[in-house]
Formats: structure tokens, C-alpha cells, sequence
């Protein structure tokens, strides 16, 4: 859907991010068609795909409400070529997605991507970012239905994901009730962890690496989250106390996060002492993990593979809604703005 | 979602590439979340938004099968800030979304967009975006729904729309049987010739520049064209020669069309004459007007505003399902290929 033949002629070519190697065709060469075409190929059959790539658009069996959200990620920006893989890229790209379907109480059925590349992105990265995609859509359950390729500067992917309840309840932020329980799914400050050391030229912790180039989503969670009671939840992706602040303003509360419920795991104490961050400054508002935080009316409800990591009260006379660490206010920045602005 | 606090320091800057002025804070200055909270304030309410912006995920009460479709529209590739206002480009990008579920015979009802910018982004374009993207869907009986937004380089919008069928039929692209009737309903040509007279540095006539600028879509007529017993459809993105040229091979069937079926209207004979084009090329290979072409059993279930252009046909030995125009395949570009690559 671009603008004339004459702008196939003008596509920008990116300059050499990454060490690549320009062996084989690149998507220029192939076309976007090629490309599509070989995304498309064998894709899983699901039950719940009406009609898949190739048409003006999808459909879907997703019995209503349906669920949506869309992330984008940009190279340069949110991965990088020499730190990434291309897969690695696409797993993330959809990970990250259904993380806000799961934080909502439901599952993740399909994504649609939207990829801009230059003209020199080698085919071959193309193709792995789609293997990518696939394989963690395998792991959450999500097939891809459809996308556009079109060429651009830097290397972005936005992937789309719809899912449904199945007939569960939808578990928004502001369910928050006083006198609650805080708890908590998957891990957090292992993908600023990663980051730390990525930014200082390692690759070493493995683990930590690894958990920034694509986060361990604690897929189903959220429905268990649901069924078991839930009355708030969200996918932690800015920083817990980004995240939960977030919670606790859409709910009108305040949150009292114990630190003794945070034990540090050995790697995140070790990558803190070598980068000299505090292991609780990653704990706390490290992003990208993509654990899920919710409340419950009590703790007996909280599933197995959650913990109780605080509680909500109600907001006292000249207090705000927010998060509150051992009784206090965190020092230092909750969260962080995508421009570098105001919150 | 990006990957950690040092990225925001590190976003990229944009060149600049228009002669917008620098008066008024930028995208980076006011920061991701005033632009957002700007964006959702006062979105009109719509009985199938059963959840809005500003949780992990919205949610809509569109019935099963739900259609999808994502396009991606980048800066310098589909639009240029000195030749589209921001409101132009907001509104293309709901419009060419919307053509896809219409010609599925589907009714839209909702988007998301994933706005990526450089932080020198004036916010107030950014704001008019968002204006043009709700204005275009005011018309389209679209809500905005959810969005992301991200640093980058280049300005790129993708924007997926989520659509229903209201019970009725799902037209594919291979359902086109032989002996059927081709027709017809909205503009080919115009935004096309728009693009010509824009690169030779004209801004006249203004109707064509106008259509290519925000294209014409006959909203609703999908719909129509599905409850008219329509058996194949598609929307004209590419130039009609192309589309029908996908609806062709999915159907495995020849299209024949008349030249005669073509009026050329006085502006395209008037911007051909000026820039050296065929104006059958404009009506022909011209993309971007998003008409829906679709295909009928007989002439006489062809809707009010749609007009018969000409017929399908069995595949003769030794022949390829493809489109002919007056019995002959047609000589010049049959449409185009992002990248330049091969078909």
C-alpha cells in the first residue's frame, strides 16, 4: 500500500547496524511478495483461524469480548541486530504482546505483524525473525494471520494480538479493592539485568541475556489469575512500581510492597555488583520481564507459582495513589518515559 | 515497552525533513504518556468498545468471525510531511485499513495504532494525527481503541482494525467462478495521478492531490456488495490490474475487462496530458483510491454505484489465470512490488 512506483525506486537503505554478513539475497532483491510468501507457508492449522494470510483481511472464531493490543518494536531503539537475533526478535515481538492479553485475564489466539525494513535487510534475517514469531506463537498458543511488509530506514516490527475470555472475567487495572493482597508471577530485573551487561560490552550472565532478548512469559497465568479471584492485574513491562503505580491510580489505592518478599537471585546480585546498580533498583523497576502483578481479596486465593508480594490500603488524608516500598516512597526512578519526558 | 532506561537518552533524532516549524514542545519533550492521555481524552463512546484505551489490552463485543487487518504507512516511503498534513496522514491510515474489512464484506469497528516517531516530532503533529485518525473514523464508524508509541528514526504508523461480518457472508479473494460480471464502485487513477503532479512539485489540481493525500473509500459498500451475492472481492490498493490480478489466481479464473468500461474523467486526461502518462495507466495500474472490485453471478445483482467493467471466464488450455484488458494481456506495469523485487 505504498505510494507510487516511483517510491520503489527512492526506498531507503539502511546504514550497517550490525555485523552481518551480506551473503545472500536481500529483501530488496527478493520483494515483499517473496517474503510474504515464504512467512505464510506451512502455517499451523488452528481451529480458531477462519481464514489466515492472503486475503484483505483475516478472521477469526474469537467469541466476543475480543481483546487487543499492539506493541511496537524498533531497532536501534528496543533491540539491536548485533545483540538479537533475528529470532530472538520476533519471539520477543510476540511475547511482549500476549503478556497484555494474559494480564487481562484472557488467551492470546493470533497476531498480525506490520515489518519495515530497508531494502538491504538481508532475506535471511526476515525469514528468522518470522521462524521467530512462529515458534513463540507455538509456545503461547498464537498463530499469525496476516501483516504488511514495507520499506523504511530502521528496522520495525508492530505485532498486533487479538485473543478472547473464553467466558472468564475481565480483570482490569482499576479492580484494586483496599485490604488486599499483592502477588506476583515471573520474574523481574533480569531483562535490565541483561541490558546492564549487553550496554557494557558482556554476554555474560547467560541467563540475564537471555532474558532480554526474549522475556520468560509466565504464559496462562493470567487466566489462573482470573479463575482464582483476581480483582486487578497487569503485565509488568515498564518496572514493577512503574506497573503497580499504574494499578494503584486506575484503582484509586495504595499499594505497600514489602522488600523481604524479594529475595535477589544470585545472578541479579552478581550483575548488580559488577555494574555497580543496586540488585533491588533491578528487582523493582527493572522493565521487560513481563511478569504479571495481581490482587486478590485474600491470600488463600493466590495460585500456586504466585507470591504474596504486599498489600493495598486505602489512600489516607493528603495522600496520593502509588506504591510504597517498607512504608516509603522508592527513591529513585519508578519506571521510565519512552521520550525521556514528564510523567 | 522499550528496553531500558539508557535507551531514552539514546533516541534517535530525525532529520528534518519538511519545513515544519519548531514552535511548541516536541513528541520527546511532553513525553509518551501526555501524547497518549491527549489522544484518549474525550473519545466518543461506542456500545462495541467494551474496554478502551489505557489497560493492557481493550476490549470489543464484535461477534465471531472477527476480521483483522494491519497496514503500516512510513514517512518518506507513503506520505511526506510537506505534501500531507498530520491529519491526512491519520485519516489515510484508518482509511486504507477500513477498505480491507469492506472488502471482505465486513463492517469495521475498531483500530490500534503503533505510532513510532523521533523525539523531535513537534507533539502538535502528532496531536493532528491523532485528530485526523479519529476524524476518518468518525466517518468510517471506527474507535480508536489502544496504541503504542516509540522513538524512531522514521515516523511510521501501523494501524490494525478489527471489523465484524453482522451475520453475513465472508467474501474471499477465490470465490470468482467463470462467466461472471466484474464491477466496480469508487475512483481508480485519481491518487495516482495526484502522486505525479506532487512530484513534479505541483499542488494542482486539487482534487487529485487530494486523493492521493486521503483516499475516497466507498465506505458501507462492501457490506452492500456481500448482501448483493457478490462472490469474490477485493479492495484496489495496488491498481485494479493488480487486485484483480489476486482475485484472478485465487479464483483460477481469467478476467476480461472493457477499456470501454473506462470513462477517463477530465482531470486524469488533463494531469496525463501535463505529465506524459497514459491515462488508461492511471485508471489501470494507479493504486492507492482503495475502490472494491468485486464479482457477481449476473449483471442484474450488481448494486446501485457499481458499475459493470467487464467478466470472468473458464482458463483456456496453455493460459494462466491472470486479467486481460480488451482481449489482451495489458503492456507496462501490472502494478508493483514494494522493494522493487520480482514477482
Amino acid at each position: 500500500m505504498p505510494i507510487g512506483p516511483n517510491s520503489a525506486g527512492s526506498l531507503p537503505t539502511g546504514p550497517a547496524r550490525s555485523g552481518t554478513g551480506r551473503s545472500g539475497p536481500t529483501l530488496g532483491e527478493s520483494g515483499e511478495f517473496a517474503l510474504i510468501a515464504r512467512i505464510v507457508a506451512d502455517l499451523p492449522p488452528s481451529a480458531e483461524v477462519v481464514l489466515g494470510p492472503g486475503d484483505d483481511a483475516a478472521a477469526l472464531a474469537i467469541e466476543p469480548p475480543v481483546l487487543t493490543s499492539v506493541d511496537v518494536l524498533v531497532e536501534g531503539v528496543h533491540f539491536r541486530r548485533d545483540w538479537s537475533s533475528a529470532a530472538d526478535v520476533g519471539r520477543k515481538a510476540v511475547a511482549v504482546n500476549v503478556a497484555d492479553i494474559e494480564a487481562m485475564g484472557g488467551r492470546a489466539v493470533a497476531v498480525v505483524v506490520g515489518l519495515s525494513a530497508p531494502a538491504d535487510l538481508p532475506l535471511a534475517w526476515a525469514l528468522e525473525l518470522a521462524d521467530g514469531i512462529r515458534s513463540e506463537g507455538e509456545r503461547a498458543g498464537v498463530t499469525l494471520v496476516g501483516g504488511d511488509v514495507t520499506g523504511a530506514r530502521d528496522v520495525t516490527i508492530s505485532v498486533t494480538v487479538l485473543g478472547g475470555l473464553d467466558g472468564g472475567p475481565l480483570i482490569r487495572r482499576s479492580g484494586a479493592g483496599s485490604d488486599q493482597v499483592v502477588a506476583l508471577t515471573g520474574r523481574t530485573g533480569w531483562a535490565a539485568a541483561g541490558m546492564a551487561v549487553l550496554q557494557r560490552g558482556f554476554r555474560s550472565p547467560r541467563a540475564v541475556v537471555e532474558a532480554q532478548r526474549v522475556p520468560e512469559v509466565p504464559y496462562g497465568q493470567g487466566r489462573v489469575a482470573a479463575e482464582a479471584g483476581a480483582t486487578a492485574m497487569i503485565d509488568v513491562s515498564d518496572g514493577l512500581l512503574a506497573d503497580l503505580g499504574h494499578v494503584a491510580r486506575a484503582s484509586g489505592v495504595m499499594v505497600e510492597l514489602d522488600l523481604s518478599a524479594f529475595p535477589v537471585p544470585d545472578v541479579l546480585r552478581a550483575v548488580a555488583a559488577a555494574t555497580g546498580k543496586d540488585p533491588y533498583a533491578l528487582l523493582l523497576t527493572g522493565g521487560e520481564d513481563h511478569a504479571l502483578a495481581a490482587c486478590f481479596s485474600s491470600a488463600d486465593q493466590v495460585p500456586d507459582g504466585w507470591r504474596v508480594v504486599g498489600r493495598t490500603r486505602q489512600i489516607g488524608e493528603d495522600e496520593e495513589p502509588g506504591v510504597l516500598v517498607d512504608g516509603a516512597p522508592w527513591k529513585g526512578a519508578a519506571g521510565w518515559d519512552h521520550f525521556g519526558g514528564g510523567r
